[in-house]
């Protein structure tokens, strides 16, 4: 199939090559065909610079691509967007401002820098008519700045409640879960790489603080001053409180928490909660982050993801990426539905393979199980368990066997259900179901 | 404050005043004001077209607004957006191509009219060069549309596992955890407004399957055939299964399933299957509905919210019509920070007012209690339970109390644990935290 819109090369410059920087690169030639089909753009890095580019990385880049003046990127007339990966405030916000200045579009995930500046820095994109996207900045891989900005645009925002500090999450699941001391269950996140080893931004409480404001503040409409958030972090949590919240029917989370009342004053906190068990944010573990939003048309929604690490928040970076793209490409952004034929064509039902679950009311006499097992085995349909429950009262002569079956694709399986539904001792008619494991 | 941006009239015009053109309706005019200042643009319907004019609604409007033929839409050279909400496959076909060449954008809530001619009409609308848009065709408030043209626009999908169906999974709830018979869970569905009087198209699985038709379009890049999809619905599901699948620790839902091999065979399903107890989306429960989308970049990512109803819908249909406005107002969509200075004020912290758990190290002597709670009752602070677990090997002489209380303001509490951290029985710094009961 060919490509359905014009293509057009989109030159970006890419500032910062840590985690998330070498994943946008990465995934950028990854998926190159995939996103060029789609909007109509290739979308090619440029110029990288790095503080140190004598570092070993992962990403390989020619020596021409490679600086560490960051002014090189401003300054090159092809680049139209400049991704900032840098992070901190100081030469972050010099980076964004001459970029916004030269008409640049700037992709940021820098949530510090638009917690404490935003006011600033979006006044002077509007002023240089240039957008600033900012997807990867809260949530990692979750498109949560795009559904409160358009998908749920025509809703007043009664209240957001967020699981959104990675780092926290992984500490306070182990905690709860492992029973661990914060300590040891720091050291461990610091271990598998869940933790910087200086933890204390993502600890304290203000990296979810820096998140809470951006949300707050695309929902509410005014930047939230910083000195007007309340925040705590996770440090001072005794393990003792984890066991008797248990026992209250709850566990304890670093919830962000954004409302307005109804006079419409804004609170916005971060702080260590007690979430009820049966509360679906109670079962946000690990590294995952949750944004449950309360809109007052829309109701109740949740967004769930990965919050944090190279590839997911790759994926959002390059989603405003494709959004600069369009803007870039067609003035207007193209929607619709895009053909990109990568991959093409359906696959027949009978080739469809999963679990499944079968129900068989069979005659309660010996052999009848040999049988049955028979027809699967010639069909190579393997059996992973069975239940026959067994029930005293009945004098039907009949009795009920439940099998679990392994991988089978749905021809193999219809095919030996007619069989066994043509044996003699099976006296109703199979009754079976996928079993859908999830497992992507 | 004032608004951001210019204001510009957009006219619409809107087939079908059924229970989600009526929520559209509703909605537009109650968060008016909100919507013209994130958007730039006033969105008024001007014309509406129905069936039955005399019928009693809702929803009062003048009578030069009110008329019976859609072509008053087509003709009326101010309006610029037509919402199509008349459903079924004939007149809304008719209306969305006239409409599209009469180079009027189009918002559509149909799934089958796109699951049916998806194709013909997406080739018409880049050929007359005006979008379709369509987030209210799948999964009610959920912007799952969007999330799959933009947010993971540089993921390859590899799958998708959706509830989309509000009404059959009300009903599997209802057979799974009250025991009850197809036929008496649908008979409560119907009462309760959760199915049609005529549920065919629901519990067939085809309404899942049309949605599930145009979320694999929009993965895969290609239209999927109607007749290439596996569908089965929900009528003949036994409850001896449900009694079943729980003794194996699973559940059952209505599920599509949307997945691409590595040979790129894609294959479209919407089956009642088995799923695991412990996956998030066996709590999926009543008349919601979630979307799991495997993205090859960002893993694993969940969107949940009301499937169904006439505000949830109506959410997404105004969200289609902000971004036809912000096309129609700036040609490219504005993006960025808007300023909309309609609740513009912070919360002081010490005003907001939340449950809390409080533990207290305390000697273990009588008449602690009594002077806790004394401090507590004075600044009109209720205690909702306390526990005082026993240790009959502790000979410290302490004990510790632990109590929940009820919405208290954070200056009373930190007023109160000041005095109760002074007093003579208080052995510890108090240990408290709030309870998110996550009410909204």
């Amino acid at each position: 199939m060919t490509a359905p819109v014009p293509q057009r090369i989109i030159h970006v410059g890419l500032a910062g090559l840590g985690n998330v920087g070498a994943g946008v690169h990465k995934n950028l030639e990854k998926n190159r065909d995939l996103i060029r089909q789609r909007t109509g753009a290739d979308i090619r890095v440029k110029r990288v610079v790095v503080r140190d580019p004598t570092r070993a990385r992962d990403v390989q880049l020619p020596e021409e691509v490679l600086g560490t003046d960051w002014h090189a990127l401003v300054e090159d007339p092809e680049i139209q967007v400049i991704v900032e990966l840098i992070g901190g405030t100081t030469t972050a916000h010099e980076l964004v401002c001459a970029a916004l200045r030269a008409k640049k579009i700037v992709v940021t995930g820098n949530k510090a820098l638009l917690a404490e500046r935003g006011q600033e820095l979006f006044a002077l994109a509007e002023q240089c008519g240039v957008p600033i996207y900012f997807e990867a900045a809260v949530a990692g891989g979750i498109p949560i700045i795009q559904v409160l900005q358009e998908g749920l645009v025509g809703n007043r925002i009664l209240s957001i409640h967020g699981i959104i500090n990675g780092t926290c999450n992984y500490i306070l699941t182990r905690m709860s879960q492992a029973g661990l001391s914060y300590a040891d269950a720091l050291r461990e996140a610091q271990e598998k790489g869940y933790a910087e080893a200086d933890p204390t931004l993502d600890v304290s409480g203000w990296d979810a603080a820096h998140k809470a404001i951006i949300l707050a503040s695309l929902s509410y409409g005014f930047w939230i001053p910083q000195d007007k958030v309340h925040v705590e972090g996770v440090e001072h949590i005794d393990p003792a409180d984890f066991r008797f919240a248990q026992q209250l029917g709850y566990t304890i989370k670093l919830l962000s928490v954004i409302r307005a009342d109804d006079k419409g004053l804004v609170e916005v906190r971060t702080q260590p909660a007690l979430v009820p068990l049966s509360h679906v944010l109670a079962s946000v573990s690990g590294s995952f982050n949750a944004v449950l939003v309360n809109g007052d048309i829309v109701g109740e929604t949740l967004f769930y993801g990965r919050g944090a690490g190279q590839d997911p928040t790759s994926s959002s970076v390059i989603s405003d990426l494709c959004e600069a793209a369009a803007v870039l490409v067609y003035g207007a952004r193209h929607s619709g539905f895009v053909p990109h034929g990568l991959y093409g064509r359906s696959k027949p039902v009978e080739d469809t393979v999963s679990h499944y679950y079968l129900r068989l009311t069979v005659d309660d006499v010996p052999g009848v199980m040999a049988q049955v097992a028979a027809v699967l085995g010639r069909r190579q349909i393997g059996i992973s368990s069975m239940i026959q429950p067994e029930d005293l009262e009945d004098t039907s002569g009949r009795t009920t066997i439940v099998l679990m079956i392994h991988d089978a694709s749905l021809g193999a399986m219809q095919a030996a259900l007619e069989e066994i539904g043509a044996l003699a001792c099976v006296r109703e008619k199979p009754s079976w179901m996928r079993v859908e494991t999830l497992q992507g």
